[in-house]
């Protein structure tokens, strides 16, 4: 759906950022982990305050310029307009990807997060540019989940969907290995990343480890 | 700023929605509230679902076609600009008006919620149609406010602004007589019709009480 000409694949090492951390330290991760190999980012905040939300966005799209990584807005399309973001990634109670696609126009990345087999099958006919398969493994991040992939559930969505898939959810080194060699476009990190000591050696690490196991899909 | 033709004042009688009614009831105290002579209806959602949200502005939408009356959508622009509402309304931690406004473009009202004297100030230089302000006096409904404005607030307001004012917080029959006679260009409303036996009723005796005891500005 995008006409967007980023890095060969931007979703390989994609970086979503705690909400929970104040804007210095949001910065500085987003910093480190670029300089360490992070190729897309994700902002994500679940308070109501949509000016911090913006003030915080903003912040990003600044640590990020020059570096051509994009820039992804969780949940509010008005968000991402208003700080002319590359993206959005919608939950599945979030605005429909239909909807969101007309407000965003074709010309950015727009993904979707899939929690079960059904929304799977749906997202074949839906205009977005990539999947968050969501969760693989438990995770203190997200409390709410009701089923876990695993790697068996990663596998049958890559035979399942043609679209790029990035896995989410409990993913760190010590299971990089296995779910890289199941050919995944890409891993979504929140902890790993973020609450590293240093973040940009964790990117970096992270990135050698994936590049060590990449499968073909 | 806006260049829409509604009633001769859509501000005279507008109902906020309660985000704690169900779908249904909902519906129906738009209608019945319509019926009884309210003018703007303001749908007001504070949980995180925007499917849901979404929904419920649908159906709102949908009770209110052919009747003129303008459908504003609180904070959230996008949900606004997804159902092609009238307008939107914004809070003070809500986008910047100057924002929503480039986003909704200029055929949409913009109303912004006013809680304190700087920003009262402030308002006449933003690209908006009217101001809420609030609160005028406590209510259940908001329980978060530092300050309230009272008669005397209501008043400066009306004094130092030349927006259209909505006064909002803590407003039923008890009060609008006063309230009217300051000249306010508009009352907004929740729970004294949303909560009414009858809204009907309720938006009705409201719509009288406002003819009866209407000041000039």
């Amino acid at each position: 759906m995008s006409h967007l000409n980023h890095a060969p694949n931007p979703y390989l090492l994609y970086l979503v950022t705690d909400d929970k951390q104040d804007l210095d330290t949001l910065v500085n991760v987003v910093r480190q982990a670029v300089a360490g190999g992070v190729t897309m980012v994700q902002v994500r905040e679940k308070h109501g305050d949509v000016r911090e939300f913006m003030a915080r966005a903003f912040a990003v799209k600044k640590a990020l310029e020059g570096t051509h990584v994009p820039l992804i807005i969780n949940d509010r399309v008005d968000v991402a307009l208003a700080v002319d973001a590359d993206g959005v990634h919608l939950g599945q109670t979030d605005m429909p990807a239909a909807v969101a696609r007309q407000l965003i126009g074709n010309e950015k990345l727009l993904g979707l997060s899939i929690e079960n087999h059904q929304q799977l099958q749906e997202c074949a006919n839906l205009p977005i540019d990539y999947i968050g398969l969501s969760a693989i493994y438990p995770t203190a991040t997200k409390t709410d989940t009701q089923t876990y992939w695993g790697l068996n559930g990663l596998r049958y969505a890559l035979d399942h969907c043609t679209l790029p898939i990035v896995a989410i959810g409990g993913i760190d080194s010590s299971n990089v290995p296995s779910i890289c060699e199941t050919g995944v476009d890409g891993l979504a990190i929140v902890s790993a990343i973020s609450h590293a000591k240093d973040p940009q050696k964790a990117a970096h690490d992270l990135r050698q480890l994936i590049a060590q196991h990449h499968g073909k899909r």
